[in-house]
């Protein structure tokens, strides 16, 4: 488990940064004083302004529950060093265990939202439920980040990627920079070490 | 730009082992007389059977129209020996070009959908429009895998990850594998180089 890294504020429309390469993410969530937390892989930007994010949460999943009642959450971006807590999560249920006792995760109070955060994870994102048009039907959830919370290090953290069947890839160990090709528009958010 | 992968039928409720790490897509489609590609990064599994997956596709993409007025699209994954093409690709416009000429792409007939393969991706998932209810608030189209075609190897492509700002992440030559962690129902689909 990685030591607790210290976060700043950082701003709510650019988490593309962190969410559009597709990481498995730890969504924590409380409701009527229980709270969960759950692995995802299943979710999307949608928007910058407002910062959407849509998450497909299966109905089976403790989380749904708590998600639904309190109309918020965090999400919370695990490193590749937490790999075996993702996976512990994402094989028990909330409903027997308290995760963040048994894995031995610190929840912080979050700023806009009751939903704690995971303090071991680099970024947290403090979400509202924007729109429940499509819970019933695909239990999408689409999301607005209100708050978010990043890790000043490392620039490129390496981050998990399932592929189902218990194998993860990683992303952070190599980079591709294409920055001269893009219309000048499209060069957003600034990189790492740019001005934010 | 790569050589061109032989590929072979692969099940459709299985994409989740290419599409959930969240990779740099290239979406194609044709409708009316006209074709185009289209690099896109926003998209997320959203069931396994049917085999759905969800992409924002703004509104200002020439491909947008093509997508709509057919209903329906190919979904192929660049390795990231493409990235200059990837690059290329987002940043101009199928109003003014044929991007399959312009970047020396190999179309290839679909089985089940009228919008043409990229011959020289590792992957191509033939899509029909499953679901539009979310496409005018948000641009978002919940398609349906009908048809999948996958290259044999490598096992693991190495595959492009986008952070913004003309930056890209890779995944594919770190692997972690967790199975032995996994409740068995939730190893699905099995990995590579096993039973299919």
């Amino acid at each position: 488990m990685p030591r607790i890294p210290r976060k700043s504020d950082f701003p709510v429309n650019q988490v593309r940064r962190y969410l559009e390469p597709g990481p498995i993410v730890l969504i924590s969530s409380a409701h009527a004083g229980r709270r969960n937390i759950m692995t995802l892989g299943w979710h999307t930007m949608l928007e910058f302004e407002p910062s959407l994010v849509g998450c497909m949460i299966a109905g089976d999943n403790h989380s749904f529950g708590l998600v639904r009642g309190s109309g918020e959450c965090v999400i919370n971006l695990p490193t590749a060093a937490m790999v075996d807590t993702v996976v512990g999560i994402g094989n028990c249920s909330g409903a027997q265990v308290d995760k963040f006792e048994a894995f031995g995760l610190t929840p912080r109070p979050a700023r806009k939202v009751g939903a704690p955060l995971i303090a071991q994870c680099h970024a947290s994102f403090e979400c509202r439920l924007h729109d429940d048009a499509m819970v019933d039907r695909y239990n999408f959830f689409i999301f607005e980040v209100v708050k978010a919370h990043v890790a000043a290090t490392p620039k490129q953290p390496r981050t998990l990627h399932y592929t189902g069947s218990g194998i993860f890839v990683t992303t952070g160990s190599d980079v591709i920079r294409r920055r001269s090709m893009f219309q000048p528009e499209l060069l957003w958010p600034e990189p790492p070490g740019g001005r934010r």
